[in-house]
């Protein structure tokens, strides 16, 4: 028996190759794991909402870790300040506490939202939030971004804003995407799916700024959605202006029907789902075959 | 015969040695006036509204420079493209333009306001914010905040907080501070004056956080304006949390006025002003005898 652990995490992911742990690389499971290990004098392994990427950043990750009940029992009181004790500052962990059950963060989980800052201001980005703000060379359209995002939402085959993996679908559910100007005149992108695939949010965000500023007509992202493969005339906008902001999941009582849920259609959408096949009892699709990326 | 441009920047102070050109030290002057050289191919030389500490950050810093008016002529609609296009990403110039007649960027402002961001969540800064926000390790009390930082307000010889400098005054007229709490749960505190003597803003702030977290009373920081010297019971904050937000200037029509009353003040009160002489003919007092540090 072992006692389920609901972490939040914060980090800076310019100093990490990602969340998911690679030999020989900086990631944030691996200085998470490290700090756990060093703590509980045992090993743990980590499960989260979202795989961010090399250089993507996170206020709202969401993680789960399965210790066991003795070290709980002694550490309750003290290991979230002893964790940030040993952590870096690039990474914090802003809470945590004994989950409810039936949770997976990854599996758990309705949605994730993300968002993507970029400047279009003649100078470039405030020096001091150049770690999270893409600096756009040219004007931006709001106008143009909206309506061009408008045409993205919705349940689509998104094949040409993925990175294509062997065996799964590229089929999603684009719940929101849209734009504002925050008062430092800053434009903010926030894009919430069930589950996004690899690049997806970052693709997104390349398209709609050549819409923005005016190379690209306002309809040009929607019509690539047609495509059955990656679209070579979408470029990836740089990870450091996106970051995880939120995952939002079910009531409690919901934990363990919604996870159960995820897996039952992961497993059966590793061919191509249709969407009646995709879609859940509640109407709301799961994430399937997919590794929860963006 | 010169041109005199006024220069709005921003800076990440975490790389410098402070504004003020220093042998050896990399410092926010020394890099502008680099650049600047490199584009005008002759030395200039920059005076700043506020000459920020080693560490401290703007995003409302003001300076001008007098350039040779041919090359002024010459790269008018360009300079700013160019100079940002030279200097590094932690330092930007978000305008510039011919100066009106009679200004100067220290001697006609009017008023300096900063801004100082402290955390006190148990897990200390986000990680994107932690360049400018202090992570402190106790509950800070907002009221407690507000009503020891009201008895600082008006005109006071803060010889208490400010680091000693032979012949200066230490008289200065604080027209503001106050915290509030931001969105993301982050107090913000707001200082106001014509002008700030040497670590003054950090200092306030320093005594101001013994009050917030219940180590001192309210009415403890006020108490200290009886002093004639440095309180050593005031432990300066650090000069990371700290930014100089904004810089105010009369009217175009007053500025040459303002600039020669505050050099007269400033001549006047090589001494120790009373508060009559300091006060200029509107009722507005010069910043006398100081470099306008903070």
């Amino acid at each position: 028996m072992t006692v389920r652990l609901r972490l939040d995490l914060a980090y800076d992911g310019g100093g990490y190759a990602g969340w998911a742990r690679q030999p020989e690389q900086r990631t944030v499971q691996g200085v998470l794991e490290e700090a756990l290990a060093r703590i509980l004098r045992t090993d743990v392994g980590l499960t989260a909402a979202g795989r961010t990427d090399a250089g993507v950043h996170a206020t709202g990750q969401v993680v789960h870790v399965d210790v066991p009940p003795d070290a709980w029992a002694r550490l309750e009181s003290t290991l979230l300040r002893r964790l940030n004790g040993v952590l870096p500052t690039d990474v914090r962990v802003r809470d945590l506490a004994a989950a409810p059950p039936g949770f997976d963060a990854r599996f758990s989980a309705l949605l994730r939202r993300y968002a993507y800052r970029v400047t279009d201001a003649p100078y470039g980005a405030d020096p001091l939030r150049r770690t999270d703000t893409l600096a756009w060379p040219r004007p931006l359209d709001l106008t143009a971004l909206r309506a061009a995002s408008a045409g993205l939402l919705g349940e689509h085959d998104y094949a040409a804003y993925c990175r294509r993996r062997e065996g799964a679908t590229t089929v999603r559910r684009l719940l929101r995407l849209d734009w504002m100007r925050d008062a430092d005149g800053v434009l903010v992108a926030t894009a919430e799916a069930d589950a996004f695939c690899h690049s997806m949010v970052r693709s997104l965000v390349g398209a709609l700024l050549a819409v923005g500023d005016g190379r690209r007509p306002p309809d040009w992202p929607a019509g690539l959605l047609r495509l059955a493969e990656r679209a070579d005339t979408v470029v990836v906008a740089p990870p450091f202006g996106l970051t995880l902001v939120h995952v939002a999941y079910p009531p409690d009582a919901d934990l363990a029907a919604r996870a159960a849920e995820t897996r039952r259609l992961r497993a059966s959408a590793a061919g191509v789902p249709g969407p009646a096949e995709a879609r859940g009892p509640a109407g709301v699709r799961g994430p399937a075959g997919v590794r929860n990326g963006a």
